[in-house]
């Protein structure tokens, strides 16, 4: 745990997940569970369980000693399954001789780490609700509040705060159903023993890992899979999609919030973002957050997919990258859905500011939008070429373009140049889109 | 196309699917599409369809010329629009006013690129099908070829053939069932107008979007997915995906056509991987490409994961990235998945030099086996002892495990050490996991 | 070559130093020099040299009948081999015997791969010298144009668009320093034959090295690299950061071109970046090109260095990994350097809209000035917390701080306020900075 | 601080020197140089110097709090200056005016990382000293060890040990010099203001800048470098190829160390990659770790070097991408570094499984040698005819090829056939590629 950053960019839950203490209790909530189920397929003495279990407390185990050893050994599971067996021991020596039976190492640490995702999808769950829902209101509450539609960064034509969030959120959807498709195949034990063959347990072997599963309620896969990694490399792909769908929505903000645009703002609270002695400042705090998990999530995807090719029935190096890539990258996942949930949920915005941009370019914005009105009367190509002069001529002279149309009689008499200019005329179809997607927000 | 390259590392057919015709016929296939759609609904006069129809044939037009202009306008399809243009109207200058109505380019783009990417992936489920049933045959046909499991790259215990296949097996099971899942949310036109509100159209864009996917047998989408680019950004991480779990077989059969191992090679045919001078070399070729693939992958994974962050309504740099990473990525899946299929369907495989290597160790691959068998006899802690003392003593007179537990008479009388010594008698429950992945296999 | 893509993203030049011919060629090149080589030292006869030179001409070789054959034998090079060997029997079945005389593929693919690299970094050191000299010119011609300086993507006090400027070049005058460095290390020949040990060469094999070296104005290196290959990886991370280095300012420009700030624009020319219905629209596309190669260009370094750990004397994937993705990193390196070249070259410069740009805070962001200003006279504390109601109250009403101070009598009396709000007066050591800057470029 | 995984992959010193304490120590380190620098040139009073300086004591700091207010703020240094300051104040109101007096949070940050790392690089500096003499070491004592040379994972020829390390060693040579190369760029302040201009210290801002890098033995660069950060990806790319170079060394070993091959062996020592349940396994601990670093840091160099193109004077989200992928960086880089040297120095050689495995090939693995030594009296092409028959028949009979060629009269009469079969015969010119790379290294 890293003091100074970690409150900057994580989550108190999801980080707590991810921490020593959680970590060997998850292996230690595998060994539990494997004594459970071993006992009740009659494989090791029922009375080794209780006392098994009762040494299965992780608060009670040294940390510093656990880690030292791993070093030596390769992996924390050796040095914790050695502990655990001592505990036990001096309980009862009997019941030693049944700790970790027929499992291996990567059996404990994977099964565990499943135990720790489940812990963080149920918080990855609740925050993807919570941003949908904000989303869904900022599409709704804003469904007509136009701005400057902006392509290549600059304007390009009007759209509505309410459409762009629209965007936003069906996204988010397709995020929260890709996560309820890969959840299922996440959700499972590891369980193959040495070679995953699950030799040390005779015929039982597959009778002990269904047992093991429904004692974890996780499923039981169809064979171990120690060294086919898709299932965690899936999540983490699932990650950095997240972060991706995010940092989307915290980039277009933080451009919105740039000082001369000021149309968006991330909500204040705790002086976050402000400085005394640059009082016009409003950093967007959260974006930095988000945006810094954009720059770091695809170099972890990449190490996942990287490490997927491991040799054999147990690769090296491989699985080893994994324990350290895959809670960073869940743990900036969290951080930054959490923050991007928490600015959409108190987004100010300026729809006057919104207005003014769309003003900037003195008209030109809506030259297509006059194009398109003026072609029922005029035909579509004299409109255009009409619209075209009227465009240079409103540039060359530093004149607005209603203004120059304005002079124009034929023009000016035959349309209602208010209207024309009025951006929230030509934003097509928004209101549907915005209805499509807060129908799929909704179906979720 | 790199001519001295691409038939190494591609499959011609996906080639193909990406080379300059085709991305420029997929563009041409929305603008025709889009015509018969606007037509449908009586937005377009129904004579300019044929017309246009006629012109989007890309074999017509000028690939250096359409280059060189997209350099100057930041895009392809401008260019395109403005060919496509000038051939409509040479033919009916009426027409011509109707080519590309209401799109942007990124409209053109994006659903050309779909379009492409329903040819791969066709060819991306044949593919996976065959490897999959290769794999099942393998994994039926070697349930009893014993070799040794390997962890950490050092022999651990006795698997069989079979698993190891049946393993392999699950991994492609399961990327086939993520293809199909994505497989919808993929298939979807593009289609916005500049600002994403299908403002040109009036009321009438979200129809027109509709008419429009269903020319082209494609879903439509809530709304335009300009900047929100999950949907092709989750299609290649499932490529990735999709490297990794094939490079995990190619380095498993690499790792075991070392010479010094030589259990299983890759099918010759064609002289490949000999050497004239080194008669002894059979060089892994294919495992070449597929682990190449394996270390190009994951960085263009994470280019698309990066790249998620696109500004407002259309992005600046992000998805122009996308342009090339997504087609390199997707060939190269499909040469590494055609590879691999073409690999394991001919797979020499050497049960002999399996079972000689099992003997590498003189018997201690099997000390876990025997002590098990023992601890019914003499109990485990006895059984543990012995065992040891009977490994120290093998290694340090160099003679085999068997050996040295034939001269005890005890245990030379208990147990039936041939038996004991059989590696296929210490295979725990690999009929069973074989049998649950053929299983879900067939259900595919 | 991507007829569509090359022009947009590329350099022609470069492009064609990558092409499938000179890819051809390089190892021609090699072979050729090899023969020249080992004739100067008496191993084979002179006579062979003058026919194997005159078959080393890439335009003689049928492209595609190499591409099927290299995807059989592995690799490109052996079909080459193969093809010139006939080739020179045609002229002197002697000679052919001559032909790659104790060299291995990777020894062709290699140095042909140098010398290739040797264009290309021709190229880019002239680049390289053309962006610095664009950029020296605007630090010294924008020495004292003020515009805002931006932190968070939010106004935080005045800098000088020179300063800026200098900034850019000094990391460009650091990437033709680091140039310098690593080039003497790349620019060596690769010859080690079959195992690196050059053991068909008896005990000529590092004399002919150092002769191929000298033939090929190339450096001979300690020993053979096939499987060490920090020397084009240290190039592929140059090329990286040059990337990072040049989409810096390409970013830095594309945001001021923003239509709400529009400071500075790309240059023009041939309709670049113009919309006919959308006339206000200056697509930054130059940029457009650069930040896309910045998308791209990390995951190619990552796929560089993932590759590093080759296997043995020669390794499995991992070099044929290298054989698109460094072509791949130079060529978009190449572009993008030369994108910004001309951009910076040509861009147009708007000191009106930076000067309105710096009032846009109504007098806030020039806060810290005053403050530091009226210290001197009302001492620290008190000037802070004058100064901190003087804003506080400028915005609650409306108000700029110029004129909310102006109302205050004795700082009014006491300062000249319209100094004071000369952003000019507020921009620290930038002249010094500059000149740093420019004399490090001097120096170069 | 992970307690279970970083004494498996980390370094103490190493991880101690970017532990939190260390990180906020830079920090304080940097201010306290600064008030320094500027009592000395007269802009701060002499004696707020000593009570700012006795305030800059990490161990005095409460690392909770500032991490928490570090959340809202934004970064860790601006709670660390107010917290600083409010030290400061309790000891002497006046001198608490005087802290981080010009200064803006990233000069902080950035002068506290490079202090940071200037510890960091002398134990690299050192680790890799040690490396190299042991690979030295290895070098000259197995020159004349021979062993199957290695391409594509198949023998190819046969080699020394010696010309192994050789390798290893020359391109861990070329590491040295590169850090050499770069360190200077490296070890310089960062000091730049608020904007980059110094604006606050009016005309002495390069003055203290120089007088700041003075009092931390660091350089004082030509103009601050908030947002160009090739400095800081230099050495993160050169610890890329560091962990790279240094797997390559574990690879090679991880695979000679293989049951099946048994070449070299990691030290034990600890009970290291030890089983008692399966005594004939070696595991390669120390390699697990390296290639597991190898498998990281790609990743981490594309983060870095993703996150070059900073807005404006400082970035959103690039920079605070850094703070964690840097240190992560450099300590899985010490780490990979110290496992590595440790397995070199304590290497285990078993030259007679080298000399087993040259025959595993039945002396095929020595065609070319012979063949070549035929050349010499039977002509070319009549030997290469010979000697490939010889094989076939060596193959399809199951005999060795020396006694196959044995029974050629003309052939065993011609030659000494012991002397042809001996590997060390046939390894070219190794020892002066060993004198060469020894000789590098010497100079170093």
């Amino acid at each position: 745990m890293d003091r100074l950053l970690d409150p900057l960019f994580g989550v108190g839950a999801v980080d707590a997940a991810f921490a020593d203490l959680a970590r060997l209790q998850g292996m230690l909530d595998f060994e539990a569970a494997l004594a459970r189920a071993e006992a009740r397929l009659g494989l090791i003495p029922e009375r080794a369980v209780a006392i098994i279990q009762a040494a299965c407390d992780a608060r009670r185990f040294d940390l510093d000693a656990l880690g030292r050893e791993a070093a030596a050994a390769g992996n924390p599971a050796i040095p914790m399954v050695k502990a655990l067996t001592a505990r036990v021991k001096a309980a009862d020596p009997e019941a030693a001789r049944y700790v970790h039976w027929g499992a291996t190492s990567q059996d404990a640490m994977d099964t565990g780490l499943v135990l720790q995702l489940r812990v963080a999808i149920e918080y990855l769950q609740g925050d993807l609700a919570r941003l949908a829902e904000a989303l869904a209101l900022l599409a709704r509450d804003h469904r007509r509040t136009a701005l400057a539609g902006r392509t290549w960064l600059q304007q390009a034509l009007p759209t509505t705060l309410g459409r762009k969030a629209a965007g936003w959120l069906d996204a988010v959807t397709r995020q929260r159903a890709r996560l309820g498709e890969l959840r299922p195949r996440l959700m499972v034990v590891q369980f193959g023993g040495a070679a995953g063959t699950l030799a040390a347990l005779g015929e039982h072997g597959m009778d002990v890992a269904a047992a093991l599963a429904a004692e974890l309620h996780l499923a039981a896969p169809a064979l171990p899979w120690h060294a086919e990694r898709d299932r965690v490399v899936e999540f983490g792909c699932w990650c950095g999609m997240t972060v991706g769908t995010v940092a989307k929505i915290a980039r277009d903000i933080a451009l919105m919030m740039q000082t001369e645009i000021a149309e968006t703002f991330e909500p204040t609270g705790h002086g976050r973002g402000g400085s005394s002695t640059m009082p016009h400042k409003r950093n967007p705090v959260g974006a930095a957050v988000v945006l810094s998990a954009a720059h770091r999530a695809p170099g972890l995807v990449a190490t996942l997919v990287g490490a997927m090719p491991q040799e054999h029935e147990r690769g090296l190096g491989g699985w080893h990258a994994e324990w350290t890539a895959l809670p960073d990258l869940v743990r900036l996942t969290a951080g930054a859905l959490k923050v991007t949930a928490d600015t959409v949920a108190g987004l100010e915005v300026r729809p006057e500011r919104m207005r003014e941009n769309l003003d900037v370019t003195d008209g030109l914005l809506m030259a297509e939008a006059v194009m398109m009105a003026l072609a029922d009367r005029l035909g579509r190509l004299a409109a255009h070429e009409r619209v075209e002069a009227a465009c240079k001529k409103a540039v060359s002279q530093g004149r607005s373009l209603r203004d120059v149309l304005a002079d124009e009689a034929d023009i000016a008499g035959a349309v209602d140049l208010d209207a024309l200019f009025d951006p929230l005329g030509y934003v097509g179809t928004v209101d549907r889109m915005i209805d499509a997607a807060l129908a799929r927000h909704h179906q979720d």
